[in-house]
């Protein structure tokens, strides 16, 4: 647990300065500014005192008991202050010293040292080279950081690796007027990590949504943890470096589609994290997280008394998927009652400009009583000719009853007195409220997308019994002994096999004669190719034949590729069943980082031109099988189109349950390819695959 | 000219009123609080003054000439004050007044009688059920309308036909404290149109760039007038119901591939519009274009003093299709020079949070002085360890040198006074500043995208000499004189050939001996197809059979559908050469509204499953058309992939060019179908082709 982190009783500051802009003694004021109730520490043994605190010459010096230290001191001096920590007994440390791992060699071992001096005390490390936590708790006011943004208590917990952006985040928040739970920004990381952070955060009652700034590390950490935080509550992320060039040299398919880090988003679908790409939008997003409750379903009722503004919320919510159903007539007889004449009574309901409390209010339970209706956006345009207040005032009570969230457009000019007051009265009724209608309704939107992902079950992998593990792994280590990278065509079908994936009829041979013997056997047309690891697109080399009919057509191939293939002729050849008529797909799998990809498309021009591939992280359900089977937008051809037959599905969503299940066992595989697999309206078959493993662990 | 309306001398308000919320007051006391220079001359027979100014039994009982009234009385009352305008010689009347053609028969009537009454006297009506405009010319403050935003002069004019988004653009502007020239929102629009508008402020000198919402009426001269003003200045535009369902019932390809009103956007794209989802990132373009000169290309400088927002900003950037070019050797060296130690010198530049005036200045300098860079992105963070107002005060000293466009990530806590003085100077010196890195960047995305519109040059259509629009226009004649809605492939083709468009060589027949004989004229293989309009598709029926090699196939096929298709079999068949192994395309037109649309795509699944086309608006240039060739996901295919061979795409884009021109001769044509067009790499012809015509002009 990380409360000695968070919830400090005492905190001492080594480095304390009396140097008014230097961080040792920003974070003291930001201390008394803030209003810490604990014990504040300085420790600098120049100085009698620092900000009017006495200070003492060591932290052994210091009489009480001490949880929380932060260390601003030269680098080299680290590992012996923590030393001295664990001799006090502190039991966390925030290194806002710079001068570590990120400044090479020598960097690197001072972290080391401290590191170890750490663990010899169970001492928890948050940074270096950070800013450190807040927690806005009223009970304890810890600001143990150097920004300059003192947020008021609220229910947003914030954690973020960089601190610009932290400090972006919470500053924004601040500016919108949203309260804060807790925040932390931990820089290097070295001991105390982002998804231990998100868990903390999950864990405290206090903390109603949590917004996350990450540049993906430690993925497989972060998975696991992240997915039991968003079963609970919302985290709205945003992930840094979406375009930047990824180091990864792509050389199979997998990895020049995969182009750039796309794990991260992925395991954002895959756990339910709510992917952001404007930071602005996701803070928006969080202020009406903060107060409003989740909508169960996907219709909005929308109450306008302004005409355009509701058009640009329509397009806006369709875009999220959002429905605006029709009243139904019950619904619209009550409206009738209680609006004015030339009000629109359908959905948006526009109430007319000069609506008041009644009016608006009255639309309110209508929508809240409708079961139709899940959730409610509202364009409320301060018309000069009525009471605003009283209108601000029937929302406020609409929004406390929590029965359906809401979100509120308000279009004022806040220079004037009269509408700072009915502002006053969204804002202390806890009301989300947005200057324009895009981001109200791209709030709304945001809720409705945490509703969805609430209901989203994807359930657990399936292990396929029958699987043989032990013979996969064997040929995998007999090829790495043998220093070879990729393996040949008889291990990748053997491996497949293994796993109960089914590949067309087969056999490796090396004479013409084997050839002719093995095409009967496995009865004609036959496809003939060249086994050779070396060469990975065979097709362009002119290594494989298809639709070869008789005896003949065999022997002429094998023997025109001997001779011209040359050395890679010698390697031996693959002799298989020649499927006519199925539709390509193709499956990919690779090692990213700590994780298992699994990509899934139609093969040829789809893949190669179109890049209509869908991917997931393994392990991979059988519901995320299913949308990887629909989430290429060649999904109709699927089904078949034009009088084709479709294919079958159940076969493909299967196959890519195998190979999820393969490739969870055998994580020495680096690559995968499945290309192409043919299928059928009754069947499905690997007719080629590829893997590629890696030699060192 | 518009200038009685946006300059109005002296103004009238028939149907002043002493009551403090009604628009005949408030109007009058929005003139006045804004410090309207001209007299102003409430009307209301019942009260000697409103709002302290002498009021008049009618508008001819005023001394003074009036340029401009506002009418603000019942609508049965409008024609007859509308009249009384007139006799008194008023140039312009703004209608606040509802209640005609959105209110059925008797409003329309009483619409037309004062069009009639205003044209009589050469009055142009704004409106009516309109806000009105305003004017913030310093000479003049014209605020000839009832909202409550009271906008400082500036250079941005707004022109919205729903007043809710007018205003909702007018208050997001001033929240921003950007400065604005013209305001205008025209209600129903009866007489002075959104086009004429837009082309007024295109001529107005203070007016740098114009911001419109428009639901995409009067689509002909909306393109004809602002083309011209696109050219001058930017013009920034918002689409209302991008999402609506459209009315049209859509039977062609083009129309239900077209589905909701697309051609808004479309001429957006054509004549350089930039186009918005989303009125907060216009409104924050639009401050940017109110001060910085237009980028001259897409590379852009950025300069950071905290690291993580710079790796948002550049992913936004990138979005736009912005480069962030690595600096070269000679700007690397000079910043080395000025930067501290642990800054980063490269692209994005760090200056890492301690820099100040000087840093930032230097950095500033170099970007301006090299060559590689075309504008400049800063991420300026209040590091409490700096004078941030030297940094903004060097900030202002470059934006006011003008050479390259920049804009501003202002990062910073606006409670604390000390950074309130640094946005002051920010403001003061007309910086674009925002306050998250992906606002800032998107505002310069805005700049950029308007640099390339401004260097972009489309061309003029092409007219094809040879074209033959009387021999067309007979055909079209004789079917409508028929009643035909649908031509026969016999009429279609020959409008094709009028106009050079390349068709496979076909015959018209009626009998087995006749289509064996065109056969053979034609020469084999050939494809026969029943020649009938009510069977849309023909293939689908049975109606079509391809690769026909000899006489005896093709007896047996018109045979067999002869006898199958019955009374259809009877109408006649086309016997047309086969073409095997090109790549099927498909082009469609149709007319929406005013405007004519011409779609290309790839046939096949490409068009049904993957909606893979691309429209434009007609005339279609030979730039457009290559656009077209080069916008569809599939373009590689045009190219060839696999070894396969590309297509002739000159004759494909001289195709279009010719299709363009057919369109443009032929309005009387509502749909056309060129699909599939086979495409070869030395030819491309139409093999099968569909026009339905409008029977009623």
């Amino acid at each position: 647990m990380l409360d000695a982190l968070f919830k400090p009783k005492a905190v001492a500051l080594i480095g304390a300065s009396t140097k008014e802009l230097s961080i040792g003694n920003v974070i003291i004021r930001n201390l008394q500014t803030y209003g810490y109730k604990g014990a504040i520490y300085p420790v600098n043994a120049k100085a009698a005192e620092v900000c009017g605190l006495k200070s003492y010459p060591s932290i052994s010096a210091i009489p009480g008991e001490v949880d929380l230290a932060h260390i601003i001191i030269p680098s080299k001096f680290v590992p012996q202050a923590i030393e001295e920590c664990g001799q006090k007994g502190v039991k966390a440390v925030i290194i806002n010293s710079a001068g570590f791992s990120e400044m090479g060699e020598e960097g690197a071992r001072l972290q080391k040292e401290f590191l170890a001096n750490a663990r010899k005390y169970g001492i928890r490390l948050f940074g270096p080279n950070c800013q450190g936590i807040i927690n806005s708790d009223p009970e304890l006011n810890a600001y143990c950081n150097f920004t300059f943004t003192f947020p008021k208590p609220g229910s947003i917990s914030v954690v973020a690796l960089s601190g610009g952006v932290g400090a972006l985040i919470m500053q924004v928040l601040d500016d919108l007027d949203i309260g804060q739970r807790l925040y932390a920004s931990n820089g290097n990381a070295c001991d105390v990590s982002i998804p231990e952070i998100i868990e903390y955060y999950g864990e405290d009652e206090g903390t109603k949504a949590i917004i996350l700034y990450t540049e993906g590390d430690k993925p497989r950490e972060f998975l696991e943890i992240t997915r039991k935080v968003t079963a609970k509550k919302p985290v709205l992320a945003m992930k840094a470096g979406r375009t930047e060039e990824g180091a990864k040299a792509a050389s199979s398919h997998t990895g020049s589609l995969a182009g750039v880090d796309i794990a991260t988003e992925l395991i954002f679908e895959k756990i339910g994290v709510l992917p952001f790409h404007d930071e602005g939008e996701m803070v928006r997003a969080a202020m009406a997280f903060s107060s409003q409750p989740i909508p169960t379903g996907n219709r909005v009722g929308i109450i306008t008394n302004t005409g355009g503004p509701a058009v640009i919320a329509t397009d806006v919510l369709v875009d999220f998927g959002i429905e605006v159903p029709k009243l139904g007539e019950p619904s619209i007889a009550r409206l009738r009652e209680t609006q004015y004449p030339e009000a629109a009574l359908e959905n948006p309901i526009d109430v007319v400009a000069t609506a008041g409390g009644p009016q608006f209010r009255a639309a309110l339970d209508v929508l809240l009583d409708d079961e139709q209706i899940d959730c409610i956006y509202i364009n409320f345009v301060t018309a000069p000719f009525t009471d605003t207040d009283e209108v601000a005032r029937e929302i406020v009570a609409i929004s406390r009853q929590r029965r359906k969230p809401l979100v509120c457009n308000f279009m004022t000019n806040l220079k004037l007195e009269r509408y700072q007051k009915t502002m006053a009265i969204l804002k202390a009724g806890e009301v989300p409220y947005y200057a324009n209608p895009g981001d109200a309704a791209r709030a709304l939107g945001a809720l409705v997308q945490y509703g969805r992902i609430q209901q989203r079950d994807i359930g657990s992998p399936q292990t396929f019994s029958g699987a043989d593990p032990t013979t996969a792994k064997t040929i995998i280590e007999q090829a790495r002994q043998a220093g070879r990278e990729v393996l040949s065509a008889f291990e990748v079908y053997r491996i497949f096999e293994a796993y109960g994936i089914p590949v067309a009829p087969w056999r490796v041979v090396e004479t013409t004669e084997q050839a002719v013997a093995a095409a009967t056997e496995i009865s004609y047309p036959v496809v003939v190719k060249v086994d050779c690891a070396e060469i990975d697109h065979k097709s362009d080399r002119g290594g494989v034949a298809i639709n070869l009919k008789d005896a003949a057509a065999v022997r002429a191939t094998v023997e025109e590729m001997q001779t011209r293939l040359g050395e890679y002729g010698k390697l031996g050849f693959l002799v298989q069943k020649f499927l006519p008529g199925g539709r390509e797909l193709i499956i990919g799998a690779s090692a990213e980082r700590e994780l298992g990809l699994l990509m899934f498309g139609l093969g040829g021009i789809y893949v190669e031109v179109l890049k209509d591939v869908v991917f997931k992280v393994a392990p991979v359900t059988r519901l995320e099988a299913e949308e990887m089977l629909a989430g290429i937008k060649t999904a109709a051809l699927l089904d078949g189109v034009r009088g084709e037959a479709g294919i079958d599905k159940q076969a493909v969503i299967e196959l890519i349950q195998r190979i999820s299940q393969l490739l969870g066992d055998l994580p020495m595989i680096a690559e995968m390819d499945l290309n192409p697999i043919m299928a059928f309206a009754d069947k499905a078959f690997a007719v080629d695959g590829r893997i590629r493993i890696q030699l060192e662990n």
